[in-house]
C-alpha cells in the first residue's frame, strides 16, 4: 500500500504537471474540440478535478461545499452511473466555465484534497481511490498533449506548441530479431505494492508458440517504402474494414504528414518539420500497421508475446499496436459501482497497444500496461514493431 | 450617391459598433460554434474585416500589404469564386488566430481603409462597394447578437450577455385588423440615393386582392394557447416537412423556452427570465408560425401584402415570417463577379422575413428589406403577424 | 358536376389503364424500390385501390367487408391523419402481399365500387371523392412510368420497358420569342363543371410585367453546349444549394445519360438509345434548369407567365420547371379531414412545374395544372423553356 | 484428399439443397433486401453459382462460354480483387436478372461443372477449390434461411416460411457445470483428409486456467427473468458500445419477439408462435449475451474453453457467442489471390461464435468451426452458454 508521504508527493506532482502542460497555451486553445475524440484542454483540467471531488471529497469530507453544482454535469465524462453529463461531442461548444474559472476550481479542489490528506488517517480503500485519481490524471496528461497536437496541428496556421518538444528520438542501432522459446509465460501485474489498473489483473499463465520479435520499431524510411510500393492501393494487404476506411477517408499517409513542394513534412508539437526518415513512424491506425506487416510478409505481435519479450528491447516512445483484441484476463473482476466503469466496459471492438510514448507521463510506464483504442484511430503516438 | 463624409461616418460608426457588441464577452465566448448555423464571434469580426481587405484594399491600394495571407482562407465565408475557404462547420475548431490577433487585424484594416478614404477621390463604384461592406458588417452585427445568444443560451450555466438588453418590448395597444383594398401596388426600393441590397430591386407593380392584416404581433400568451390546445400534436395544422421536423427534433415550444418547476422561463440576452405573456412571441420556425396561423383559421401575409400595408402598423422588433418564398423580383440582376454571390444564390428553398428585430443594427431597417432563412431555423428573433 | 355515366367511364378507364401500364413488367419489377422517391409498382397498384376502399367504400357501403385489414397499413402513403403506415423507405422491403394478391385486391375493390356506382344515387360530395380518386390514380400512372423507368434504367442490365414507347418527340419548328404585354391576367381554374385539384383554386388576378417566352423547349443539342462550355464547373451560374448538390453527387449531365465509347446514350423506356440532339432535354433538376438559363443570360418563366402565355405555344411533353415556389393561391382552402392533406401540406420548399409529359395520363393535362417537386429531383420527365 | 466420387456427391447434394430451400418461396420473396446485412435469396442463388463460374470454369475450362458477362458484376460479393461489383446495399434494388433467369444460370453452371468433373483428372488444387465452393454454398444455405426469416418476419403480414420448420428443440435435462482442469489443450483442425476453412488452422497448443462450463444453453425462461429484473436498464451490466446500441435502437427484448395482448410471441420460420419458455433463447446480440452473463455474475466462455470442453455437452442448435475476438491462430496463412479474402480480412472487430444452429447445413458442423459476426448482429440463430 502506498505510504501517506508517497501519496502526497504523487498528488502534488500530478496536479502541477497538468497545469505545466497547459502553460504554453493561449486561452483560445483551451476551448476547441475539432473532432469528437479530442477534448478541449479546459475539459481535461476540469474533468480530472471533478474525479477527486466526486469520488473523494463529496462522499468523505464532512460538510464539503461543492465548488459549483453544475460542474458535475459539465465535467463528468463517461461514468454513466455517476449522473447526467454533457454529450461528448458538445464539449467544444461550451465557452463557460472560462479557463480562469477552471483554474479556480482546480485550486479549490487541490487545496481541499491536500487538507484532507493531511488531516486524516485514510483507509486503504480511500488511498487507492486517490492513487487511482492521480493515475487517471496522468492518463489525461497524455491526452492533453495529443489533443493539443490535434488542435494546433489541424489549424491552417500550424502554430507550434513548444519548440523544445522532441517527439522523434532516433533508434541508432541495427534491427535484429529476438528469438523466444515455446512455453508457458506469466502475464499481468503481480507486484502487490505497486499501482496497476484492474485490467492488468489477474496475473496468469499463457502458452506461447516459438516466435521472433524485432528489437526496433518500424521507421519512417521503411514506411515510405510501403507507400511508394503502392501499399495503400493493394486491397489484399488490408482488412475489409480497413480498406473501407482507407477509401472513405482517402488515407494515403500517416496522420500529420503534409506534402509541401514534393517533400514530406510532419507536424510535430515543435511545429512543422521535414520528415526524419530514421525516426519511428507514428500516428498510424491499426489497419495501417497491419497492412504494413502484411506487405513485409510478417505480422504484429500479440500483447502476450510483447510482454513476454519486452525485457529484451527498448520501448516507451510509441504505443505499439498489437494483434490482440482488448479482452478481460482470466479472473478479471470489475470494481463495484461507478469506478467499475473504468476499464471493463471498453472490452469490445478495441485493440491493445503496449509500450508508452513520448507523451506518456513520467512514472506511468509499466511492462504490463494495457492501452487500448479503436483500430481506426491515429491521433495518439502510435507505432509498430514486427514479429514472425 | 453617398457623400464622402457620410461614408466616412458610416464606416467609422459601423466598425466600432461591432467591437462594442463584443466588449461584454469573455475570450472563450469568441471561439465556439455550437451548431453549424452559428459562427464564432471572432469569425464575424475577422470576416467583416476580410471583406474590406479583399474587395477594397487588395484590388485598389497600391502596394497594399496583406495582413496575413492565410487569413483569407480562414475568414472567407461563402464567396466560392473568391477562393478556397475553411469548411463552415470547422469555424469553431480554430483556436488561432487568437482574439487579440483578430483585433490587430481589425485595427490594421480599419486604419488602411480610413487612409484610403481620406486620400483618394473614390469612384462611384468603389464608394458603393465600401457602403456595401458597411451594410454587410451591420448584417453580421445582428448575427453576432443572435450567435452570442445561442452560445450563451445553450450553455448549461446560462450566463447572461448584458443585464440591460431588453428583447421584449410590450405592444400595449389592442389588436385590430387593417383593411387593404384590392389593387395594384408598387413593391421594392426606389429611392435612388439611398442604399439597398440588390434583392430589393427592381421596383415593380404587383396586384393584390383585398386583404386584412393585424396591427399587432402574436404574443406569448396567444402562442401558449396554441400549445395548450395541443397544437404540436395536430398533424393537419402542419406542412409535411414541418411535421417531420417537429417529430424528429421533439419540438414542443419555441426555442429558448425552458420549463422550470412548472413555469415557463425564457433565456434572453439578459439571462433566464420568467416568460412575459404580453411580449411578442419569438424564436419560432416558419413551420410553427404557419401552424399557429392554421390553428387560428388565419394565414401569414405575403411579403407584398406586408410591404403594401406596413405604414399602418408598428414593426421592427421581430423578423416576421411571410408566406413568400425568396425569389427574384422582376428585372432582378446580379452584380458581376464575387459580389454577385451576395443574395441571388440563396433564392431557393428559403422564406422571406420582413420587419427587423431588437438585434438589428441601427439605421439598418427599411420597409423594403428582404431577410430570408430556411423554414426550420429559429435562432433569429423571428415572430409572426397574421393576415386574412 | 360530373354525370354518373361519365364517372363510370372515367373510373373504368382509369382502373384498367394502370394494369395495362404494368402488363409489360416481370413479377420482380413490381417489388423493388431503388431510392426512397420511387415506389414499387405493386405499391402504386395497391395504394390507388386503398384510396377507394378507405375514402369511398369503408365509410359509405353498408356492411362493407374490408379485403384485408393489414392492407391499410401497407398501402396508406402519406395521409398521416388516416392512420399508421409503413415507413416510405420500407416499401421496397415487402415481398408480401404478392403481386397476385394485389391484383386480387384491385379486382375486389373495382367490383365493389362499380356495384356501388350502379346501385346508388350518389351525393355530389361522393361523386367528387370518386372523381378525385380517379385523378389520383392517373397521377400514380405517371409515377408508375417514371418509377418503372428508374427501376429498369438503373439496373446494370438496362432492360427495356417497351420498345414502342417514344419519349422524345421532336419539335420541328424554329425557336421564336412570344411577346406578352404588361397587365393584369387571370390565373387558376374557373370551369365550374370540370375537375381540378384544390391547388388550382381560387381563380384570381395577377399583374405581370412585359415579358417574352420561348415557343420551344431547350433541346439536348443546346444543353450539350452548356455542358461543353463547362457549365457544371462555373460556380456563379448556380444557386448555393445547387452547387453543393452538383458537387456532392458528382453531377455532370442530366439523369439517364451514359457515355458509352465517347458518345452519349440515353436510357429511355424503349431501352438505351443514342442521344437525339433535337429532342427536348429531360431529367434535369431545377438547379440545372436555372443554371442553364443563367448561362444563356436568360431566365425561367414564373408559373403565372407560363399560364398567361400557354395558348401561344405547344406543351405537354415535358414538365417545365418554373421560377415559382409552390405556394397557395389567394383564398386557397384545404378540404376538411384527411383529403385536405392532398396538396396543401406540400406548399413549402418545392418548385412548380407546368405543362405535362410523355408519361402523363390521357385527359390529365390542363393549362392550370400545378405539378411540384423538390428542386433536386430528376426522375420525372422534366425540361425547361426560357423567358426574358 | 476428397475422392472424385465424394466430390461429385457433395457438389450434387449441395446444389440441389439450395434450390430446395427456396422452393417454398414466392417469386417476390427472392427479390427484397430489408436491411444491408440481408441479401435477396436470388442473389444467394446467383452468387454461389458465380463462385464456381469465376474460380473453376472460367480459368480451367477451355472455350468456356460465360453465361452472361454482366452477372459477375451483379453476383460478386466481396472479392474486391475479383473485379467491380454492385454495392452491397443495392442488391435489393435489382429486379433483373429475374428469378427464372437465375435458375437458368444455375442449371447452366451446374451442368458445365458436372461435365468438367466427369471429364477431367482434376488437380488436387482444383478439387480443393470445388470443395471450397460447396462449403461456401452451404454457408449461404444458412444465410438463405436466416435472410428469408428476416424478410418474412419483418413483413407486417408475418407469413410463414414452412409450417414444419422446428427452430426450438427443447433441452430436457437439468443444468450442470462441467469442470475442466488447468492445462495445455490442443486447438484447431488436425484431420488431414477432411475439409476445414483456413481460419481453423494452424493446429496449436493453448493454456487454459481451470474453469467450468454449462452443459445447457440459456433458455427463454431464464432470459425473461433478466428482462423482468430490468436488465436492459442497468448500465453497469453493459459494454459502453452495447449501452449505446441498446438506447439508440430502443432494444428491450431479443429480435423477433413481439408482445401481443400482454403475452410474448416469437416469429419463427413456421410463423408467429407463443414463446416457448424451455427453448434456448435465440436472436441475441453479443452485447445482450454479455449483459445476461454479467447479471448472473458469470461470464461467456472463450472459444478455446468451448472447444476444449465441447465433447462433454450437446451443441448445434444455436451459434454460441464466445468472449473471443476473431483473430488469426498462430501460423495462420491466407491463400494467395482472391480466395485469400475468404476469412482473414474479417479478423478485426468481430466475435467468434461456436457450435452451429437449426439453420446450419447438414454435414457442415465441426467442433473446430469458427463462425464470426459483429457484436450487434442478431438475425442469425445466436444463443449463449455460460462459464465461470
Amino acid at each position: 500500500m502506498i505510504t501517506p508521504e508517497a501519496l502526497h508527493e504523487l498528488f502534488t506532482e500530478t496536479r502541477s504537471r497538468s497545469e505545466e502542460i497547459c502553460s504554453f497555451l493561449k486561452t483560445e486553445d483551451y476551448v476547441v474540440q475539432p473532432v469528437v475524440d479530442v477534448s478541449p484542454p479546459k475539459w481535461h483540467l476540469g474533468h480530472t478535478t471533478w474525479f477527486f471531488e466526486e469520488f473523494v471529497l463529496k462522499p468523505n469530507v464532512k460538510d464539503y461545499q461543492i465548488f459549483n453544482d453544475r460542474f458535475a454535469y459539465v465535467f463528468n465524462s463517461y461514468y454513466e452511473s455517476a449522473g447526467d453529463k454533457v454529450v461528448r461531442s458538445d464539449r467544444g461548444n461550451l465557452s463557460r466555465p472560462t479557463v480562469a474559472q477552471v483554474y479556480d476550481y482546480r485550486r479549490y479542489v487541490t487545496e481541499k484534497l491536500l487538507n484532507f490528506l493531511n488531516s486524516e488517517e485514510l483507509s486503504d480503500h480511500l488511498k487507492k481511490v486517490i492513487e487511482l485519481g492521480c493515475h487517471h490524471e496522468k492518463q489525461h496528461q497524455e491526452l492533453l498533449l495529443t489533443d493539443i497536437k490535434y488542435i494546433l496541428g489541424n489549424n491552417p496556421l500550424h502554430p507550434e506548441y513548444h519548440e523544445a518538444f522532441d517527439e522523434n528520438p532516433i533508434q541508432d542501432f541495427p534491427q535484429e530479431w529476438i528469438s523466444m522459446d515455446e512455453g508457458i509465460y506469466k502475464i499481468g501485474h503481480n507486484k502487490r505494492n505497486e499501482f496497476c489498473y484492474d485490467n492488468e489483473l489477474g496475473y496468469h499463465k499463457t502458452f506461447l508458440q516459438e516466435y521472433q520479435i524485432s528489437n526496433k520499431l518500424v521507421t519512417n524510411r521503411e514506411y515510405l517504402e510501403f507507400m511508394e510500393d503502392g501499399g495503400y492501393e493493394q486491397v489484399l494487404l488490408w482488412h475489409a474494414e480497413g480498406w473501407d476506411w482507407v477509401n472513405q477517408n482517402e488515407i494515403r499517409s500517416p496522420f500529420y504528414w503534409y506534402k509541401v513542394d514534393d517533400a514530406w513534412q510532419q507536424y510535430t508539437l515543435a511545429g512543422l518539420k521535414p520528415l526524419d526518415p530514421e525516426a519511428p513512424v507514428t500516428h498510424l491506425s491499426y489497419y495501417e500497421a497491419f497492412a504494413y506487416a502484411q506487405w513485409k510478409g510478417l505480422r504484429l505481435p500479440t500483447e502476450f508475446e510483447w510482454e513476454a519479450a519486452q525485457q529484451n528491447f527498448d520501448w516507451g516512445n510509441r504505443w505499439e499496436w498489437t494483434e490482440s483484441a482488448y479482452s478481460p484476463y482470466p479472473h478479471y473482476t470489475k470494481a463495484p459501482g461507478a469506478l467499475g466503469e473504468y476499464n471493463g466496459k471498453f472490452m469490445v471492438n478495441q485493440k491493445v497497444l503496449r509500450g508508452g510514448s513520448v507523451a506518456t507521463a513520467p512514472n506511468h510506464l509499466r511492462p504490463t500496461y494495457r492501452n487500448f483504442f479503436h483500430p481506426h484511430l491515429r491521433w495518439q503516438f502510435t507505432g509498430l514493431r514486427l514479429a514472425k
